[in-house]
C-alpha cells in the first residue's frame, strides 16, 4: 500500500504540479482525513488518503479522476470539509479530491436570475454577490460561514430558509461534472424550467460525491425579498410553542424561518446571551417573515398575537439588520454552547412528519432517560427536521460508553421511522448514517441504489463506502 | 403480430377480469391510440395498442407489468390523456396501461401538510379537495381540469404558479412504483425535507413513464394562502411589457402568476372576451399575487404604478372570485380561440432564460416570416417559458405543408437552444422532440440518460420509444 500510496502522489505531482499534491509527509495532509464529524461517531479502521490534490479547474478534476481510475486508486472528492457525517474522510485511503481552490463565481446574471459558480465558492460569499445586486441565493445552511457550494450541492443542503424556499436541489439548475474516468459531462440547464430528457441533476444532487464530482453550478437566484423582520417568542415548553406554530401556520401564514429549541438549549444559551431569558423559559420559537415591507409590520404584530395567547412569556421583534442580528444570536449560539459544555456532542438531524413533532419530542425524552444521556434539541420546525443533540461527558473512546451512544442513535432512528420520518433531513448519510439505512429503507430500494451506483462508477472508486451499506447476505423478503 | 395481440389481450382479461381490458373490437380502443398532440406531429408508422387495461389497483398494475415482461409485449402507461407530445400513444402496439380508476384521495393531513393520493386523481379535484380544508397544492398546469397527478409527476408538470411555487417535482415527496416485471418499490417519504439515499423520486418524476409506473404518491402541501388578487395590464406591444415586468421583479415583488400573450394571441381572443381591449392592444400581462389580504392592495396598486408607468393602456384589478375568473378568460380563452380560427395548431412550450425572451419573440417573429406560417406566443413569462403557437390553415397532411411546419419548428428549436433555452418547459419530449434532442444535449448526455433508462428496463419495453431518439451511428465527438 505505501508504494502505490507515494506512486499515486508521484503521479499526480507529475501531471498536475507539485504544487497541487499534499502528500506523506506534509503535516497538512492529517487535515484531509478529517471534517466536522464527532470522531466517536465514525468507524474504526479507516484509512487515511495517501495524498489530497487541490485542483484548480475542471480539467485538473478530469485528470485525477483518470489517472486514479486507471490505476484502480480511491477517490474522495472533498469541498470544505465542514460535513458531519464524514461524507468526506477517505474508507481505502487512496487520493483526496478537494475543490477549495475553484472559488471563482464566474457569472452574476440578474436578467436571467442566475449565477454560475465554480464548487468551491463558500455558500455565504455566494450570497453575499448576489445580495449586493439585489439578488438572493435562500439556502442556508448553519454552516454557510465556511461551508462549499459544491458540498451543499452534494449533500442537497438544506438550512433554516428551506421552510419557504426549499432546499438546494431546487436552486440547481445545471452542472459540469467529471466522472470517475476522467469522462465531462454538462447536465440541466439555464432556464428557470425545463422538462428535455431525464432529470440527471437531480440525481447527482443529494449523491455525496459517489456519482461524479462537480466542476461548475449554474444555480437560480430569486430577486432579493425587499422587506424581513424577525420575531423571538420565549414560550414555557414545547407544546405551548408548536401550539402558536399550528396556530399561525393554520391563518396561511409562510414565514422563511421557523427555528424552535427547547429547554435544554435554552440553559446552554443562557449564560453566552445578551439577552435575559425569562426564568420559566421552557421553549424558543425563531420566525422571520419576508416580503413587502409595507406589509410585514401588520404581519409580524399579528405573529406576536398569536404567540401570546398561546401563553408566550415573551415576544421580541427585530427590524434593523443589528437587532436581527442580536435575535439570531440566541439561535446561533446554541450550537457551540452545548459544545463548549460538553465533551462531546452528537448531532442527529432526524426529520419527522410536521404533526410528529410534539411525539417525537417526548420520545426523545423517554429515549434520553433510559439511555442516560442528556439530550438538547433545535431545529427546523417548520420542516419537521430536529437536531438532536446527545451530550456525553465522558469518555466517548470507553466502551461503555460507545455502547451508550450507539443505544441512543439506535433507538431515536427506531423512533424516527415509527413516526414516518427519515434518518437525515440534510446532513446525509455518508458514513455515520450508512449501516442504519435498512431501518428506514427496504433491501429492494438500497438495491436499486447500489445499481444507480454502479451505473455511474462500476469499479466503486468515487467516494467509495459511503451512503449504501454492504448488500445482506440472503434478502429478507 | 395479431395472434400475439389477441393473445396477451386474452391473457389479461383471465388474470383481472374481462372488465378490465378493452380489445380488439371494441370501439372504445381507438380513444387509447389518441391524446391532445396534434395529429400532423407525430411520426408515421406507429402501431395501435392491442388492448387497453383499467388497472384498479396497485397490484393489478403489477400484474399487468410481470404478464407482460414475460412475453416481451410493450406497455405503454398512460394517465388521463391530456399530454401534448404523445407520451402516451404506443409505438409499438401492445398495452396501454391505464391509472384513470385509480382515482382515490387516500389522505389530506393539515398536521403533515401532506395528501396520499392514486395516480389517477384529476389534478384540479385534489386541488379542490385540500382547498376545502385551507390547504394548497400549487402546481397548475393548463389541463388541470382533466389531467390527472400521475401524468403530472411523469411530465414533472408545470403551469402559471410555478413562478413563484416551482413545478411539480418539488411537491411529491413519495411515490410507489411498479417496475417493468412487476417489482413493486415505495421510494421518498413523508416528510418535508429528506436526504436519506440517492433521489428515486426525482428520477421517477419526469421521466415520462419510461421508468416505471406510479401507483401512489405523497405530495406535499402548504397552507392555502389567505388572499389573492390578480391584475390584468395591457401594453401597446411585448416590448412595453417586459420593461414593466422587469421593473416590477427588480423590486423584489415575487408574483405567483406571471403570464404573457402577444399581438397575435389578443386578436384571436378579442371576439370571444367579455373584455374590450383597447385598440392598440399589441400585449397582456396577467399577474397574481398572494398572501397576507391586508398587505395586496396596496401591493397591487403599486404593481399597477409600475405598469402605467411603462406605458400599460390599461390596468384592471381583482380580488373577489367572479372578478378573477373574468380577468383569467382573457388568459384562458387564448388556446381555443386558436384552434378555432385555424385548422391546426401547433404548440411548443420553449424555455429560455428570462433576460432572453425580448431577444426570443423577435426571432420568433423572423421564423415566421422566414417561413411564411402565423404565429401567437403567449405563456410563463417569468419562467421564460413561452407557449409558441405555429397556426396552419392549409392541410397538415400536404407534403408541403408538413415540410413546412417542419422547417418552422427545426428553426424555432435552433433559436431557442442559441439563446441558451430548452426545447420543452413543460410539455416533456415523448414522441414528436425525441428526434430533436441532439439540437439540445450532446450524444453523450443522450447515451448516460439511455443507461439510466436500461437500468430501469432493460428490455426496453416500458413506453419503448419516447424521450430518447435512437442511437447515432458513429459519435461525432
Amino acid at each position: 500500500m505505501s508504494t502505490r500510496s507515494a506512486d499515486i502522489a508521484e503521479i499526480l505531482g507529475r501531471e498536475l504540479g507539485a504544487g497541487r499534491v499534499i502528500g506523506a509527509g506534509d503535516d497538512r495532509l492529517a487535515d484531509y482525513g478529517r471534517d466536522e464529524t464527532t470522531p466517536a461517531m465514525l468507524p474504526e479502521g479507516l484509512v487515511p488518503p495517501a495524498c489530497a490534490v487541490l485542483c484548480e479547474d475542471a480539467d485538473e478534476v478530469a485528470a485525477v479522476l483518470r489517472i486514479c481510475a486507471e490505476r484502480a486508486v480511491p477517490v474522495t472528492p472533498r469541498g470544505a470539509g465542514s460535513g458531519m457525517v464524514g461524507g468526506a474522510l477517505p474508507v481505502r485511503g487512496g487520493v483526496v479530491l478537494s475543490t477549495e481552490r475553484m472559488q471563482r463565481i464566474l457569472e452574476i446574471s440578474s436578467d436571467d436570475l442566475v449565477a454560475v459558480v465554480e464548487p468551491g465558492v463558500i455558500t455565504g460569499q455566494l450570497q453575499e454577490a448576489v445580495e449586493a445586486q439585489g439578488l438572493f441565493y435562500p439556502p442556508d445552511p448553519a454552516s454557510l460561514a465556511m461551508c462549499s457550494i459544491g458540498g451543499n450541492a452534494a449533500t442537497n443542503a438544506g438550512g433554516p430558509r428551506a421552510f419557504k424556499y426549499g432546499v438546494t436541489r431546487e436552486y440547481i439548475l445545471g452542472l459540469d461534472v467529471a466522472l470517475m474516468g476522467g469522462e465531462r459531462l454538462r447536465v440541466g440547464r439555464r432556464t428557470a424550467k425545463g422538462v428535455t430528457g431525464y432529470d440527471l441533476v437531480a440525481g447527482f444532487v443529494g449523491s455525496e460525491g459517489t456519482f461524479g464530482v462537480t466542476t461548475q453550478l449554474t444555480v437560480k437566484l430569486l430577486p432579493l425579498p425587499p422587506g424581513v423582520s424577525t420575531l423571538l417568542a420565549v414560550f414555557a415548553d414545547v407544546r405551548a410553542a408548536s401550539d402558536a406554530i399550528a396556530a399561525l401556520l393554520g391563518r396561511g401564514i409562510r414565514p422563511r424561518v421557523l427555528e424552535l429549541a427547547d429547554r435544554a438549549s435554552i440553559d446552554h444559551v443562557r449564560k453566552r446571551s445578551r439577552y435575559r431569558f425569562p426564568d420559566g423559559a421552557g421553549a424558543i420559537v425563531l420566525l422571520e417573515v419576508d416580503g413587502d415591507p409595507d406589509a410585514l409590520d401588520a404581519q409580524v404584530l399579528r405573529i406576536g398575537q398569536d404567540c401570546e395567547r398561546h401563553g408566550a412569556l415573551d415576544v421580541l421583534v427585530a427590524q434593523s439588520p443589528t437587532e436581527r442580528r442580536a435575535l439570531w444570536e440566541a439561535r446561533r449560539q446554541i450550537s457551540p454552547s452545548l459544545r463548549e459544555a460538553h465533551r462531546t456532542k452528537i448531532n442527529e438531524d432526524l426529520c419527522v412528519p410536521r404533526g410528529a413533532i410534539g411525539e417525537m419530542l417526548a420520545r426523545v425524552d423517554r429515549v434520553s432517560a433510559e439511555v442516560g444521556l442528556p439530550v438538547a434539541v433545535f431545529g427546523h420546525a417548520g420542516d419537521g427536521n430536529l437536531h438532536v443533540n446527545l451530550l456525553v461527558d465522558d469518555d466517548p473512546a470507553d466502551p461503555a460508553v460507545k455502547a451508550q451512544i450507539a443505544d441512543a442513535v439506535g433507538r431515536l432512528f427506531a423512533e424516527t421511522v415509527a413516526l414516518r420520518g427519515t434518518l437525515t433531513g440534510e446532513h446525509g448519510v455518508g458514513l455515520t448514517k450508512r449501516d442504519h439505512m435498512g431501518v428506514e429503507q427496504d433491501e429492494r430500494v438500497l438495491e436499486w441504489q447500489r445499481r444507480w451506483k454502479a451505473m455511474w462508477d462500476p469499479a466503486d472508486l468515487l467516494n467509495p463506502g459511503k451512503v449504501l451499506p454492504a448488500r445482506r447476505r440472503a434478502c429478507t423478503e
